[in-house]
């Protein structure tokens, strides 16, 4: 998935980037971070407590332990999950029985049971809970940038689990692109497949399908073709053209396992335009470029900048025309994991990486008038360069 | 999806529910209500402004205008959707270029432009971002129960896309239940299906690939049998036997339209033993009394009450044994839309339907080391009674 959205999704809700020079490692203080919220409205949560919690739960670390507060009926769920963390429900933490559909009394009946004055929050905390919670007397302090700076270094499990997922998207990408090259033209130009126009509602049909005999989903994989894909946020619609350039960009996650993959590949059907065709070994050398200064140690601008380069050294510009941005408009990559879009950020920052840290590097130039491409892996850094977590082959003129 | 999670997740935020004697008609002040979020973590905003935002968005209501702030890229789109609303993007809002990133920057200089001191949010609105409008000096007022009470009541066309939702779930399911009675018992008493056990995973894999042909997703349909579905929390797993209570919940959301629907069967292969057959019984004529109950002007928990009376009659006891509870331990119903859990709950409150609520109605019983049994239609509420929205068979033993 393409580094726009990235950029809103995973920092919309930040205050302050890391300080320039910020190696990745934790710059917080030891207080007690306190976490409210279920696996979809709160990774960390997931994250620290080993727990997939599908109906909000209440996460408490302190210096001395992690406690977390489930409903009763996931109590027995939740204690299986993981040893090393207290597991209780709100009748146990203390809060009576007709105020225990109220998550801000489990919330302070807690934090008073371990004597807790101050807690760190993330910025997306609920704000009517940390109103109730300042109301009982505890100092709430929003924590800036990540809650756990370490999970974005992934351990070997981790990348077994993200791997699985990128694994389906190189399955689904091959499904999709047989498709696309096993398609003939007819005489407007227009793709068909088995008598009917090729659409791309059909090859996100197709996706959609491989992804689950992998036990994966992906919402709304993005199909853009032609002018379309000059827009990164397009998901396109509608029937494929011959000579057109399609951006398929697949984001599963798995199923089981919470984690995502990101995988993005450019095909054709029929010899595309000179300018396409320029683009796209523009972006191949772009994304070579890039991967060639991945390794522990290196900063993620130089990562960007990589790319970037390469862009201007082949004459393709990025500016703004008549108010809307074209050429390479988003940055290089981000970290993927319990999240489709976390840290790093792979742009222009001083963030270095880090040995596990698992980024996508995406390059893309985007044309209003001519078409976009855009070419993405998901890659794990290592102390000596990087590693694909599954690779998929790259052709264009399928 | 059984009520027990709609209470945690729709309530989990809430501070306080709505007065005794409500009528679902908005008792909020009028001041300025603010929004930001996407179309995952706030559903409102979708509603309130008819955009599915993928990244989160800023959304403002006073009593002039609608206002949404979009990132640059979805301006467009944004545009695009709905007319009767202001698009801006954070330039225009005036936030400085190296400010873009920070949405509470971009909330800031939206209420300094619309000259606002003063604003409601929901109790979930992230507190990072509220103390930062606090900041600015702008008061934030956590608003108490639903931002937008008439959301529960849904036009004609709400209706017909959570039908869509709801079709899908009745396809869904009658591929489910033919797998179940084309299956074969083998010495051991397990489920076979060409030639290998049936198990869980088949069934919910096959759940998965109708309701993708309907453009639907359900991330993890619960198919709990014998012992399991006791917990009405289970989703299940491994082989399925021969007379056993097999309960299958799918909640769907269809993939463009974004509504859910909700439906839940349970189904037998093979003679089940006496005591499931009579809480199979009671379960149907428990729903049958509550959809006798169910117009507008009637309160929730009379509903709720003719379910309960009528278990209670037939001699099902709702109690704790061991600490565990058992019997009819979750409420009848609730609301379905934009999300899976919305009001109204239909459960021991006093809160009255009203015509075009669309409602679950979800009796079940659950007695550990027998079994549990639920059956759920989702309907809507009109001035004489209600309508399903997709009526699905109801066998047991197949």
């Amino acid at each position: 998935m393409k580094r726009s959205r990235i950029r809103i999704r995973r920092d919309a809700f930040r205050h302050r980037h890391r300080p320039a020079g910020a190696t990745g490692k934790s710059k917080k203080s030891t207080g007690p971070v306190l976490l409210v919220g279920s696996v979809e409205t709160c990774p960390d949560l997931e994250y620290a407590s080993g727990f997939r919690a599908p109906d909000p739960v209440v996460f408490l670390r302190t210096r001395e332990k992690d406690v977390l507060v489930v409903p009763p009926l996931e109590f027995g769920r939740a204690l299986r999950r993981r040893k090393a963390i207290e597991v209780l429900t709100p009748e146990r933490v203390g809060v009576p029985a007709g105020k225990r559909r109220q998550m801000s009394e489990w919330v302070t009946r807690l934090l008073r049971r371990e004597g807790i004055r101050r807690v760190g929050v993330p910025s997306t905390f609920p704000h009517g809970i940390a109103v109730r919670v300042e109301r009982a007397g505890v100092r709430v302090r929003v924590l800036e940038g990540d809650v756990f700076p370490e999970r974005a270094v992934k351990s070997a499990e981790e990348v077994r689990k993200i791997s699985a997922a990128q694994q389906a998207a190189v399955i689904a990408m091959r499904a999709a692109v047989n498709v696309v090259a096993q398609s003939t033209v007819d005489a407007n130009g227009y793709l068909r497949i088995r008598g009917a126009r090729l659409t791309v509602e059909h090859l996100r049909e197709t996706i959609a399908k491989a992804l689950l005999d992998q036990h994966c989903f992906c919402r709304e994989p993005i199909v853009a073709a032609g002018a379309a894909a000059a827009d990164p946020h397009e998901a396109g619609t509608g029937p494929l053209r011959a000579r057109e350039a399609i951006v398929v960009d697949i984001f599963p996650q798995h199923l089981e396992y919470g984690y995502w993959g990101d995988l993005t590949r450019t095909v054709a059907r029929g010899a595309p335009s000179p300018a396409i065709r320029r683009m796209y070994h523009a972006v191949r050398a772009a994304q070579t470029a890039a991967l060639g200064c991945v390794r522990a140690g290196v900063a993620c601008r130089t990562v960007h900048r990589a790319a970037a380069d390469e862009f201007s050294r082949r004459g393709f510009a990025t500016r703004t025309q008549d108010g809307r941005p074209e050429g390479f408009i988003h940055g290089t990559g981000h970290g993927v994991g319990l999240s489709i879009h976390e840290s790093p950020s792979v742009s222009q920052n001083e963030t270095r990486l880090r040995s596990g840290h698992v980024i996508t590097v995406e390059p893309g130039l985007y044309y209003p008038g001519v078409g976009g491409v855009r070419i993405e892996d998901t890659v794990v850094v290592t102390s000596t360069g990087w590693r694909y977590l599954a690779p998929c082959e790259k052709r264009f003129e399928v």
